[in-house]
């Protein structure tokens, strides 16, 4: 983590109390770096962010066509959902529609994030299954390229086919070798790049064409698609992914990962946005993304869902404002 | 924020995913810094971690033996605690010793941190009181005080009698002005000072003695002391303070504050230690902590408490051990 640059500042009264630092990369679909704070050259592991490349495997395989998975199951494969009714009841479908159950699934059970579903769960001292996990999608998703394929149950191993394919998606969109990986928080491998290599795949995506001959690209194209066209399925209410994809009007593809990473789909300007924070925080992370893409004129900095993650006020148990979340100068400035 | 060193590292399979950064000073009674990482002259704000400042006008002023406070009830006015019963019972009791009641709080309704107190509010479709927030002790200390010195109800204003009286003591112990203040969490004025103000303070608190004339100096060292004698009232099961307390078999009482803050009064040493994450994370705090109070020979690195804190593997939803928290070299080596 060398070079990071300060991106976010946190205030209480008239005092800087914390800040984040971290990457940024915007990239156009030549490869041109058009926009850089921090080190481009700096590898990190991308996580959740790109669900979209591991999901490309499932395109261009032609699974999804030949289990006829339609555009709001692409937008859940490619998610980090809370694991409200409006992502398990799809999710629970699919793995219907694919003749399996919850217990196929290798991403383990989490405690939905969704407030209302974990509070339900409480009251009924229930416990959440694999459905809630935030990658349910990704895993349906995973799931139906293995039917496809005819491969084992353990399609999370690194030398599954499944991953193979994944890894060679990802090396392919991000334009270099994968120095390692690590193991998600839903057992899958993550293949590492650098802030250059992330942001150059979601250029990769921003540019591709949904009617090319070639299947990765029409795979990646349609995928964009799907998850502009399904903010709600990405994320969940309340959820930066979700807030900010309506708030683009169209214009973006926004997803973000664990330990501070967002990334970001332009394809009316054909570029690609990869942000880290050094420290892995969801409120730089947030702050972030929303900044730069209000730089690259995607967002409105008075929109009330960008004011939430871009300059929100801080408030206390009694309701008062003590102090704020902003970012910092070279974010903003020219 | 300025020359912070590299603290913390998160780690996932062979690749170090994220850092944390900030400042540690830990100063001998003297006002000697005796180790230090990053910038001692950094301003901060210490938030909860100087609560036993903020009672120090409870004891010189009389009140607290006025009242016939308990060691426990003193330890519960330097607590960030749960909201378990063990803690709101002997609030609502002082409350009610005082002839007061939860409306003449004014930290505001928070929601319990403890599991089993949250979630039997939620089967219950209850809501908290002040007597929840984790700083309700702090505010009977605040509200014995101002009974004491019969001040209007509005104690946590900057200029009630009552936070005049805080931050006197605060500049005192920190031997150095405050260049101001931020409006904390439960609504009372937090004052800022330097890293080395905030060890110098705790040093203060190290080394004072129990039986001196001087009704600070005393009264520094019954607070020190009912820290050690009651580490689940300072915060609770599970939690930092309290299980590091316990492994440091009195040789420290220990304090978290928000925004990646510790401290450390170690009164067999006569040292203080002040610990802040630049970019605010606990995780890092807490592995910061752990590792300065095993460096100084206070814990032991193989102690279950300490390892959960200073060196933990991560695991994922499955359970897979995916990566570990560590130090950074400068931390831990000589």
């Amino acid at each position: 983590m060398t070079n990071p640059a300060p991106l976010v500042e946190i205030w209480r009264g008239p005092l800087a109390e914390s800040l984040h630092s971290g990457h940024v990369v915007v990239c156009d679909h030549t490869g041109q770096i058009v926009f850089a704070l921090g080190n481009p050259d700096q590898t990190i592991l991308p996580r959740s962010s790109v669900k979209m490349i591991q999901a490309l495997p499932l395109m261009e395989s032609g699974a999804a066509d030949a289990f006829g998975l339609q555009p709001s199951q692409l937008a859940l494969a490619c998610a980090s959902h809370q694991g409200a009714p409006m992502h398990t009841d799809p999710v629970a479908a699919w793995l219907s529609e694919l003749g399996l159950t919850d217990d196929d699934m290798r991403c383990g059970a989490e405690v939905p994030r969704d407030r209302d579903t974990k509070h339900a769960m409480i009251r009924a001292e229930g416990s959440p299954c694999q459905a809630h996990n935030n990658c349910s999608g990704k895993h349906c998703g995973f799931l139906t390229l293995n039917k496809h394929i005819g491969g084992g149950t353990e399609y999370v191993d690194p030398t599954h086919p499944v991953q193979i394919a994944a890894r060679d998606a990802f090396e392919s969109v991000t334009d270099m070798d994968s120095p390692g990986f690590g193991i998600d928080g839903c057992s899958a491998p993550n293949f590492a790049t650098t802030m250059y290599g992330l942001a150059r795949a979601m250029a990769y995506f921003a540019a591709a064409d949904v009617d090319s001959s070639d299947k990765r690209e029409s795979g990646a194209a349609r995928l964009r698609q799907a998850m502009i066209a399904y903010p709600h399925l990405v994320a969940g209410d309340g959820r930066a992914c979700t807030e900010l994809m309506a708030a683009a009007k169209g214009q973006a593809a926004i997803k973000t990962g664990a330990e501070g990473v967002f990334t970001a789909i332009l394809p009316d300007q054909k570029l690609g946005v990869a942000v880290k924070v050094t420290d892995g925080a969801t409120r730089a992370s947030e702050c972030t993304i929303a900044a730069v893409l209000v730089r690259l004129g995607i967002l409105d900095a008075n929109d009330p869902a960008v004011i939430k993650r871009m300059t929100p006020r801080v408030r206390n148990w009694r309701g008062m404002d003590t102090g704020m979340i902003r970012p910092a100068a070279g974010l903003i400035d020219a």
